[in-house]
């Protein structure tokens, strides 16, 4: 028994409760309060588990898709949840992500380290047919929020069709089908008034 | 293109939006409030990843067990929570679930809702290496929560240690080495004033 290796292990499955005190600009379908980073994760778990089959490449590893949307928010709990149409923010947010990422993951042994700082790294660098499936869902499901909710946290933020279009456009590459259904979720928010021309 | 199987899909993502409002009595590692069961489904499935050298079998398959944990506690948008030391909860607990899986799955398509039901079953059937191994996340989880809070939920609750080891003690069948771990914990609790003797 490696006991110093399984507390090294229970030290991190501790420190990373934060997630959960991580919140996002996200609402839930109720509108009661604000998503945080560990519920997201898991909502992008089971889109995976339900949606490979629109991935835009055949026979990707399901498994490594889960994994890294699993761990892809881990580093917010140093780095904070930066959002997506926050220009200012998105300038460091690579520079505080990656001190998180030292940090956080070197927590572990070294092994595990390095395996979900790979699985970070290639969730971040959307080269592989993996990592862009998993960056749709993680577009998809904050619109999905977003729509059906009136597009309450978009009007919040003074949030325009134009921005929501170039930051969702990516699920095409991941995901084809996934993009044309989104593109019609936003034309249609528009329409309705969800969110600004 | 399918669209009605993806239509029917994403009200299923939809729906179970709902497992964020499911809260548990499971008080959060910095005591700020309960946890509820998508962040505690998501925190399984990390410590699955980080844990499975110590699952009682090698060579588990560790996708399927993380599929298990993702959706092991869907039921509960209908069900509720039921706390592991409610025993007249306990009683009509398998009903409820039976009749929350039975809308709950059937929102999906026909393969996706067998996929997800054989999981849940299998999880409560605890018949598979897989599903001791995540029945042991399951139980051990929540004990590193009331560890670390000092036993706040326990003594909130009037639990003590013989309900707690008879909780835990399945952990054994799944994983021995986190069983030992825990009974440390549990008698350390005992020790501290965490948990009445």
């Amino acid at each position: 028994m490696h006991l110093d290796r399984l507390k090294q292990q229970i030290r991190f499955v501790i420190e990373i409760d934060k997630l959960k005190r991580v919140v996002r600009q996200t609402i839930l379908m109720d509108r009661s309060r604000l998503e945080n980073d560990a519920e997201h994760s898991w909502h992008l778990a089971i889109m995976a588990m339900l949606l490979s089959e629109y991935a835009a490449e055949n026979n990707i590893d399901l498994f490594r898709v889960i994994k890294m949307v699993l761990v892809h928010d881990l580093v917010e709990i140093d780095a904070g949840d930066t959002y997506c149409y926050d220009e200012e923010a998105i300038e460091d947010q690579m520079k505080r992500e990656e001190e998180a990422a030292d940090r956080i993951f070197n927590m572990l042994p070294e092994d595990q380290s390095k395996e979900i700082r790979l699985l970070w790294d290639e969730f971040n660098d959307r080269k592989t047919p993996e990592a862009r499936f998993a960056a749709a869902l993680d577009r998809l499901q904050p619109l999905l929020h977003n729509y059906n909710t009136d597009g309450m946290m978009w009007k919040k933020n003074g949030i325009k069709s134009n921005q929501v279009i170039s930051r969702n456009k990516p699920i095409e590459e991941g995901a084809p089908t996934l993009w044309d259904y989104a593109a019609g979720l936003i034309g249609d928010a528009v329409r309705k008034g969800f969110l600004a021309q």
